[in-house]
């Protein structure tokens, strides 16, 4: 059997996080140069960069000690605003570089007084010519329409952004290093894989959580699930699934629960795939530390790395269920029904 | 037939936002002060009030011209940061001022530096006693579960708050004092919402969508419609929904759309109506004008009022949706349920 173009590109993440790193290291006193004095850094994207987005803003307020939030681009092109941003760092995540709605919220920002790096996977797009800074990643062309090694390669970028903001830089770059590893081991081992797909295919109500730095990788799993298996699923913090919708969980439900190996958020993880279970949903544990992955019906391994930087490989364990499930389903992981590779946001 | 405590209420909503209204316009001077040389303003909310904080956002950002966003407040309560927010204005939204996350951020906050603005419905409440700043809600005591009137009161206390940080306040403060009677409206005619109430019960997929100012209206109504009917809701901005998941739109989905009847997002909201029609789905539109109704399987009439004030009589719209439906389908609208009045995020 030809592998699908989008397993192809899962398999090329090692090598090009690896390249991603070299490549943007070397701009890090640059990043500092422009982050200088400026005590807020907001971040501008949409669809899978926005899930990129989610991952830097806790990287960088744990990791980093800055203030980052997510900006609504419509104040920009709809509302028109002005508003000063002389204190910000915009950062501006788009694949293509071509979203209209990406590089017009860019230019707004600039006039609005703030200094801006363009997170882009194409050199010669007007994102990446505009900024002040183009921190280019290096995953090469992508041809499937799901996301796969740009959003990688897009957390690289933004780690590489938090490893040139913080004051001691040195464990969270060690850590970056060990990531293309562990992704290969992920690959080749697929472990639960299969067994997540075919609980999967047996549902059409789908539930993804997670929480803090590996929330990024939940809400991308079930973006690139409800894309690619045209399933209706929800992202939801676990937060918010304690704020209500833990009402509809029912046996119908199957939850999946992205975690880290360690850190703060585990054990409250592992009490939700349990509360989760007692509710009679079937629950599928992506990650987490040995209690978690017992706690759940269907255990899928994660990398052995720690929460920092887990999230670029917790979402390589996504992407090999959504790969199988697409398959296991007859769709065609490849080019998902209504979505183009370029989305504009308004037509 | 007794009305639910939910209904009686909502009914309850004008007179609560006009009661508000006096309440808070006199702490104007004192919220300025607060406000003074902090170029940042930080929203910590969770649930219902998360759907507040969004609109405060929209609002400071497009009417007062303030950078605003909303914390993650696990950076305080779990990974225990420490970043600089002498810069900034941090405004904690809770109902009850006793959900434990919110009250330990805001004390975080402080620790950090931020001023302290507490938007909460207990003036005996640790959020309140603690903060530099209670902004209190007169919704009076709220019996039912499903939020309501406690809700609207929060969107009107946030307003205020625009109010006083906005170089010109007339137009903003003069369509506030129209809310209560567009909300009686409203509630006297129920245009549309018996239909919409009946669409939506025949359907298990639903989607609601919204864009900018009115976009709370929108995630509070897939949040209520959630909680109050026990069906998986998701609620998808715009550009969320444009960026991936409209692949996943058939025939059995009912799309509620919630739109204002001016401003910029109007045409866009229409033609979402449009192709989420073309796509098979049965569309449901709250507000809009008539272009908007016109576009709409089934229209629930809006309010009266300009797209800055019209998410507090937009959701009374929803309400009056959820709460005909919960009766529809034989469920207590009044005590869904797994849920409780005041949630902990952590237990």
């Amino acid at each position: 059997m030809t592998p699908t173009t989008m397993a192809t590109e899962m398999a090329e993440q090692p090598e090009a996080i690896a390249r991603t790193l070299a490549a943007l290291r070397p701009l890090r006193p640059r990043i500092r140069e422009l982050a200088q004095d400026r005590g807020q850094i907001l971040f501008v994207a949409r669809g899978s960069s926005d899930n990129a987005a989610i991952y830097a803003r806790y990287l960088l307020e744990v990791h980093a000690g800055r203030v980052a939030s997510l900006a609504a681009p419509s104040v920009a092109t709809h509302y028109r605003s002005r508003l000063d941003l002389s204190g910000a760092l915009v950062v501006s995540i788009s694949q293509s570089g071509q979203t209209e709605e990406i590089v017009q919220t860019q230019a707004w920002a600039r006039d609005c007084g703030a200094a801006t790096i363009a997170v882009t996977n194409v050199a010669d797009s007007a994102l990446a010519r505009e900024a002040d800074l183009a921190l280019l990643t290096e995953a090469g062309p992508e041809r499937a329409v799901p996301a796969t090694k740009t959003f990688t390669t897009q957390l690289t970028a933004v780690a590489v952004l938090a490893t040139a903001l913080a004051e001691d830089p040195s464990a969270l770059d060690a850590d970056l290093d060990r990531v293309p590893a562990a992704i290969e081991k992920l690959l080749a081992e697929r472990t639960g894989v299969d067994a997540a797909a075919t609980a999967l295919s047996r549902t059409n109500e789908v539930l993804v959580s997670g929480r803090g730095l590996t929330f990024a990788a939940a809400v991308e799993t079930a973006l690139k699930l409800e894309e690619t298996c045209l399933r209706p699923v929800r992202g939801l913090s676990y937060a918010d699934l304690r704020h209500g919708p833990i009402a509809i969980v029912d046996p119908q439900l199957v939850a999946i629960v992205v975690a880290p190996q360690d850190g703060p958020m585990v054990s409250g993880l592992t009490e939700l795939l349990d509360d989760l279970h007692q509710r009679g949903a079937i629950t599928v544990g992506i990650g987490g530390d040995a209690g978690f992955a017992q706690a759940a019906d269907v255990a899928v391994a994660g990398p052995d790395l720690p929460e920092t930087v887990a999230p670029l490989a917790l979402v390589v364990a996504g992407q090999l269920v959504v790969e199988t499930l697409a398959r296991q389903l007859g769709l065609d992981p490849d080019a998902p029904r209504g979505l183009h590779k370029v989305t504009q946001t308004d037509r």
